[in-house]
């Protein structure tokens, strides 16, 4: 099967995922908004700010123009930053429109609205009319591009409401180092994604502060209950959170120092200050908007999430980090199920 | 509160938890059946075997004598291998009733029994009898002894069919720096902490064999969702593998190169064979034995264990690592939620 697709986001995700649906045998249009890296990509097949040392496949061709990314689309699949899913989202409705073309709307991104609190699937479903696209599937797993682009295996699951969408996906993604599951629970899959850069974050400022293995352990896992009480409250399968995107992409992200969230907790955590830690980073860190979103969230539904609570006062409340951390991990025991 | 305690086994674990309870106010009798090693507790204040640099407590008496560890006894904490449970066990019950007291039993070893398949609250129902003992309370979570030695805050489950008896156990061991929950599952706490060795054992492998962190994340996620479907099958809430017995343990323990299984994992999957790698280990590795056990009760129950029967391959059946690990992480994708 080969087929026609349009990767949004020329970044270190959508460069690999659009790298490996090329060596999948497909067509593929890689969409950026940088004139320069669109040109780097097609001219030295490298995009060194993001992927330094990686080749990229001299099939993959990259564009600045959307007409073109759109000329013939099969599937869309959003690779970018989660704060601008709704302005670049508004923008391709009508070009979809105007080419008659009714793709299946793919997402790759992690995070929550500001502002809104909404899923990237629901930010896509109300931006781009149900009459100019297919259904909308979320790819998600524990997946450092790093890895990927050394074809290192890996595991994702891909989830829609539409199993057979689902399906449809894992057959354009899945080769020999590539993995994917499917599941139907997309409320689950899209928290469980968005809500582990916030317990990353709490994992490597745990690091930055010196603490120890056993401790990161107690902050992942009970970061872990806290996305699933979030989770469930929005309507999520608890059993998701088990999966790949939760447990799975919490390891990952909460354990590695590949992962920017990680990084950014750490360096929080050695005691520098938020906007330097972004500036130093050079990449959006994700986990950073969506702990605002996910705290006003809990807010609003009434759920407990101590650990999302500490980050956020940290983050935009100015809190001293040390005491943050150091209250929450002496929080009184308790009964350790208790999102039902 | 102070209560009297003894505590059965004088390895890493054994003597860290019987030094916490030292310094949390107890009594504590720590039985061992080493002399040359009771002497050094005693006399050195040092457990250099298990622990090089940690200095115990001086209050910290240790004992070659079951009749003098249970003069007075409140609490038996058993810490010792679980193939060597039942044998204890069934050598304490004499001197229970001797003695006419009647403790609560502890547990805070991890295991399945080989041939019978038992858990550990299991094989201690059998052989200590209810008219000389209280309740049995599980004790289980991401806990590398080596720091909580360094007072690293550290969080645990006690686990008991009966709450209140959970409770008291929480309330002996708490203190600022020891945190516990409770929770009424037992077999998904003791399935999830008997089985993560094994899944250690595989995620080592992973290393050894030079695989990167998606593999191994993939591996560990897997890994929970086979564990959880055995536990389902055994009668464990599958809510509980979530929780620190389930993904907090096995992210410590699949992680850190602090843990036995993950060691004995990667010299496996650098190329060294079994006998070589238990005898340079010098300390039990639980996971081998249990993989046995759980690959057999797997087969009883007709439970799908892929990872787990790939290391039963590698560990038993003299199977090539490479090939076992890499027929595993191909397997074709499917739903991921599958043990309902």
């Amino acid at each position: 099967m080969t087929v026609n697709i349009a990767v949004l986001g020329a970044g270190s995700w959508g460069t690999i995922l659009a790298n490996l649906l090329v060596e999948n045998g497909h067509h593929v249009e890689l969409w950026g908004n940088d004139a320069e890296k669109v040109a780097e990509i097609n001219e030295q097949h490298t995009n060194k700010h993001y992927l330094p040392d990686f080749k990229i496949n001299p099939q993959l061709h990259a564009t600045l123009d959307l007409d073109e990314a759109f000329e013939q689309v099969d599937v869309v699949l959003f690779v970018i930053p989660t704060q601008v899913i709704r302005q670049v989202a508004e923008q391709i409705a009508p070009v979809l429109a105007a080419k008659q073309v009714k793709p299946v709307i793919v997402t790759a991104s992690k995070g929550l609205e500001q502002g809104t609190h909404k899923r990237i699937s629901e930010v896509l479903t109300e931006t781009i009319p149900v009459d100019v696209r297919n259904g909308i599937v979320v790819l998600s797993g524990p997946s450092h591009a790093e890895d990927v682009a050394m074809k290192d295996i890996t595991t994702l699951t891909a989830a829609s409401t539409d199993l057979a969408q689902a399906e449809w996906v894992q057959e354009i993604f899945m080769n020999d180092y590539f993995r994917l599951y499917t599941n139907t629970d997309v409320v689950g899959v899209e928290m469980g994604a968005a809500l582990k850069n916030v317990i990353a974050l709490g994992a490597g400022a745990l690091h930055g502060l010196g603490y120890g293995d056993n401790t990161k352990a107690a902050l992942m896992t009970r970061g872990l209950a806290e996305i699933s009480r979030l989770g469930v409250a929005m309507g999520a399968n608890p059993l998701t959170f088990i999966g790949l995107s939760g447990v799975g992409d919490l390891i990952v992200t909460g354990t590695s120092v590949h992962s920017r969230n990680w990084r950014a907790g750490n360096a929080l955590g050695q005691g520098q200050k938020l906007p330097e830690v972004l500036e130093n980073m050079g990449m959006v860190v994700e986990g950073v908007a969506t702990c605002k979103a996910a705290y006003e969230l809990a807010q609003q539904r009434s759920v407990e999430m101590p650990i999302t609570t500490a980050i956020y006062n940290v983050l935009y409340r100015d809190c001293d980090i040390k005491t943050e951390i150091g209250n929450l991990m002496q929080r009184s025991g308790k009964p350790e199920i208790d999102f039902n």
